[in-house]
C-alpha cells in the first residue's frame, strides 16, 4: 500500500538532483530500490553494441553501491566487458561494494599496479577486504606495487586473523590529550588537513596513547570552546580487543548502540577505530547466515562458484544420507509387522515427518537465542521446560487429531490409539532434542547452527519409525 | 583461542574505571560479553533475602542494556520483584532496551503515570516503542498523564503504520538553511542549549523546510567558520518517506552505509530523522526471523509466553500434518506393491526425506538472496538454471551412492537403478521447486520465508513417494 503510494508520484529520494528529472531517476529502481530489469538490459545493451558513451552515461548518476549490484545482476561471463566499457565509473568504492566472488572474478583479470591503484584509495578495512582472499602470490605483488604508507597498513591489518577486529579497523582515526579544550581540538581539526574527514567521535587517549574517554562530535560542536575535553567526554567506553571476532564486535555495536569503537591492543593502547557502517553488513550477514548453516547450504551465496555450491552442499547431503539410512534400517526391523498389516507403511512418515518439523521449530528458536546472547547457562533450564512444555501440548494436540482421524478412516481404534501415542512421543523427542542438541554443540564451542540439524532430525526420523512400528508390534496390530 | 588470551588479563573494555577493580569488572561477565549465571544467581539471592543495598551495589556498574539482559534473564515470575528492589536503576533505559514481551509484563504492573514518566525521558522513538503495544485504554491512560509537547509527539508518531519509518525517527534534530556559514552552525548549536545532543549529521533545507543536503559533523570540525554551509554539504541523500517499512529502511541504512537519514512526509518537507543505531537492531531482526518464519516457529522469541508459542507453532505444525497425510495417501495407492516387496517400505522415506533435504537448501539460499535483494528479476533465470545444475549434480552423485548400496545389500540391481532414478528425479523437483516456490511467493508479494517450506516439503515428500514407488510398481520389482 504504501509502496504504491510513492509510486504516485516521485520518490523523495530521487527528486531532481543534479539536473536529472524524477523520471529518468525513478526509471533505473523499482520501488523496492532494486534496480530495474529493463535498466540493466539497457545498460548491458549498450555494451554489447559496443556503445560506451551510453552505457557510462546510463550509468553514471548510480550511487557506487548501485553500480555494484549492476555487476552483479550482470552474467558473470560478460562482467569483464562491461567493467572494461564502464572504465573509472567502476572506482575503489564500487569494488569495495561488490559480493566477494564478484569482486576476485574481476580483480582477477587485472595486474598488480591496477589493484594497487584501488586499494590506495580505500580505507585500510577495504583495501584488506579487497584483497584478503586473493591467493598468496598475487597478494605478494599487489602489496609490493603499494607505496611504503599504504603497504605497512595493509600488511599491519593482514597480521591478524581473518574475521577480527584487527582486519575491520581503520588506522585513520583523531586521538586527543584530555587536557586540550573545546577549542583547541577544533583549532587542531581545522589546522591538520590530512586527518581523516570522516569520523563520528573523538578517542581521548592518557600519555600511553590509550583511551580514557569517548567524545561525541555534536558535543563538541554544543559546548563552548574553553571546555577541557576532559569535562566533555564519557568515560565509560565499549573498547574492541584487536584480535576479537568480527561476531563478537558486532553484538557489542548491537548491544550498547555504538557508532564507533576504539581498537586497543593486548596492552590496552588505541591502535585503530571501527565504525558502525562497517559492522552493519557483518550483522546481517551473521543473522543471516543461520539458516542457510541450519539448511546444510554453506555460504549460501548465490555468486559462489557452481562447484563449490556442489561441493558444499552434497557433502551435507551424504551425510544426511547416511543418517536416512540408518533411520531407514529402523524401519527395516520392522519388516514382519509390515507385511502383516501394510497401511503402517502408509502411516509411518507422518510421525517421522512431524517430529522433524516440530524438531526444526524448537532448533531454530534455540540456534537464534544463542546466536543473540539470549540463551546463556542462566536460563537453560527453563528453557529446556518450557520447550518440553511446548511439546507436550503440540504433541497431545497433534496425537488427539491424528489418532482419531486414523481411527475413523481404517475403522481401527487399536490404529488410532498407536499413532497418537507414537506422535506425542516423537513430539516430546523433537521437543527436547531441538534445545538440547544445539545447547550442547554451544557448549562445546562448536556453531549450533551447523551441525544441530543432523543430529535433530536423525533422532526424531529413528524415534518416529521406533515408537510407530515398535508400538503397532507390541500391540499386536 | 583469542579468547583465552583475553582472560589471562583484565579485558581492556574493564580496565578499571570508576574506581571499580577489574576483578570485580570480569566478575560480572563472561568472555562472550553474557552476564555470568553466579553474578546472576548473586543478584537474585541478595533480592530474595530483602537484602536491596546489596543488589543495587552489584547492579549499578552494569550499563543499562546489561541491566535489561539481567531482568530478562531472571525467571517471569520474579522479575517484578527485581524490578522493585533495583529502583531507579530500572530506568527508562533499561526499559528500552527490554525484549518486547519482558517490557510489556513489567509495564503492566505499573501506573500510567509511572508509565508516562519514563516515556517522558526517552526520545520519541524509544517511547513509541515502550506503548505501541499496550492494550488502547492503557495507552490512552499513558497518553493522558504525558505533558502535550511530549504526548503531541507519541500521538504523532502513533499515527504512522506499525513498522513505518515514522515509528522509528526522532523528531529532535538540527537543520539550517543553506546559506549559514559553518561558524555561524557552530554559534548557533552553541546558544541554543534545549536542542538534542545527540546526532551525527546536520541537515541543510531550503525554506520550505525540504531537504536539499547532509552534513556530517566531521566536516563542519575540519573547515574554516567562514564556509557556506552549502560548501559543505552533500547534496546526494537517502531520503526516508515517513511510510515506508522498517525492513526497507534498514536496507538502505545498509546499502548505502547510511549513519543518519532524513525523514521526509508525502510533500518532501523533513519530518525526523533516523539514526543507525536504531536501525542495528532491526537489521539483525530482519536477518534473523527468516529462520524462525521458515521453520515455522512464527517469532520465536524465547520470551513469547507459552500459550502464544503453542499456537503458532501449532497451526503450523498443523498445516503440515495436512500435507503429510497427503504424502502418505500417495503411499496408499501403491499397497499393493509393498505388500509384495516390503523393503519398498524400507527405502521409500530415504527418497522422500533427501529431496526435502536439497530442497531446503535451495530454499534457504533463495529466501536470503530474495531478503537481500540480490535475487531479483534480473537474474532470477540464471540463477533458476543455476539450481538446475546444482541438483543434477547432486542428484547423480545420491543417486549413484545409494543404487549401488541398495543393489549390492539387496543383491538386487533392478532396485537399485529404481532408488537411484527416484533419488535424481526428486532431486531435481527439490532444486526447482526450492527456487521457483520462494521466488513465485516473492512475485506476489508473500513472505517467502513464511510460506515457502509447506510446498517445497510437500512436493518432495509426494515426489519422493510417487517416483520410488511409482517405479517400483511400473519396474514390476
Amino acid at each position: 500500500m504504501s509502496e504504491r503510494a510513492d509510486m504516485a508520484e516521485p520518490r523523495p529520494d530521487e527528486l531532481p538532483v543534479d539536473g536529472k528529472t524524477a523520471d529518468q531517476a525513478e526509471s533505473r529502481h523499482d520501488e523496492d530500490d532494486r534496480l530495474r530489469p529493463d535498466f540493466v538490459s539497457a545498460v548491458l545493451d549498450a555494451v554489447e553494441d559496443g556503445d560506451r558513451d551510453l552505457a557510462r552515461d546510463l550509468v553514471s548518476p548510480l550511487h557506487p553501491a548501485d553500480i555494484a549490484d549492476l555487476l552483479e545482476l550482470t552474467p558473470s561471463d560478460r562482467r569483464g566487458e562491461v567493467a572494461a566499457a564502464l572504465g573509472d565509473l567502476v572506482g575503489a568504492e564500487v569494488l569495495s561494494e561488490l559480493n566477494d566472488y564478484v569482486r576476485d572474478d574481476l580483480l582477477d583479470a587485472l595486474e598488480p599496479q591496477q589493484v594497487a591503484d584501488f586499494a590506495a584509495e580505500l580505507d585500510t578495512d577495504d583495501a584488506v577486504a579487497m584483497i584478503e582472499d586473493m591467493e598468496a602470490a598475487d597478494q605478494q605483488a599487489v602489496l609490493d606495487a603499494l607505496d611504503p604508507e599504504d603497504r605497512a597498513a595493509i600488511e599491519s591489518a593482514l597480521s591478524y586473523p581473518e574475521e577480527s577486529a584487527g582486519r575491520l579497523m581503520q588506522r585513520d582515526l583523531v586521538a586527543v590529550p584530555e587536557h586540550m579544550t573545546v577549542g583547541q581540538v577544533i583549532d587542531y581539526l581545522r589546522d591538520n588537513r590530512d586527518l581523516t574527514t570522516d569520523f563520528w567521535e573523538i578517542f581521548v587517549v592518557d600519555e600511553a596513547h590509550k583511551p580514557i574517554g569517548t567524545c561525541q562530535l555534536s558535543w563538541i560542536l554544543t559546548c563552548p570552546r574553553s571546555i577541557a575535553m576532559a569535562d566533555v567526554m564519557k568515560r565509560e567506553q565499549t573498547l574492541i580487543p584487536v584480535d576479537m571476532d568480527q561476531e563478537e564486535v558486532a553484538l557489542r555495536f548491537q548491544k550498547y548502540a555504538l557508532i564507533s569503537a576504539a581498537v586497543v591492543d593486548a596492552s590496552g593502547r588505541l591502535v585503530g577505530m571501527i565504525t558502525v557502517d562497517d559492522i552493519v553488513h557483518i550483522i546481517a550477514e551473521e543473522a543471516g547466515e543461520d539458516i542457510l548453516r541450519l539448511s546444510g547450504a554453506g555460504e549460501g551465496d548465490i555468486n559462489q562458484p557452481i562447484l563449490e555450491a556442489v561441493r558444499t552442499r552434497l557433502s551435507w547431503l551424504v551425510v544426511n544420507l547416511g543418517t536416512a539410512v540408518l533411520a531407514a534400517s529402523v524401519v527395516g526391523f520392522f519388516q514382519e509387522t509390515i507385511s502383516k498389516y501394510v497401511v503402517l507403511a502408509v502411516l509411518m512418515p507422518i510421525v517421522s515427518g512431524m517430529g522433524g518439523n516440530a524438531g526444526t521449530q524448537t532448533m531454530a528458536v534455540a540456534v537464534r537465542a544463542l546466536a543473540t546472547n539470549q540463551l546463556t547457562s542462566s536460563n537453560t533450564l527453563r528453557q529446556i521446560v518450557r520447550e518440553f512444555r511446548i511439546a507436550s501440548a503440540n504433541g497431545t494436540a497433534l496425537g488427539i487429531l491424528i489418532g482419531i482421524a486414523v481411527g475413523l478412516i481404517y475403522g481401527n481404534p487399536d490404529l488410532g490409539l498407536v499413532i497418537a501415542i507414537a506422535m506425542l512421543i516423537n513430539n516430546l523427542v523433537a521437543g527436547l532434542a531441538g534445545i538440547l542438541v544445539p545447547v550442547t554443540l554451544d557448549r562445546f564451542n562448536i556453531d549450533p547452527a551447523v551441525s544441530s540439524a543432523v543430529f535433530v532430525t536423525t533422532l526424531t526420523d529413528v524415534m518416529g519409525f521406533f515408537s510407530f512400528l515398535g508400538l503397532a508390534t507390541v500391540w499386536g496390530l
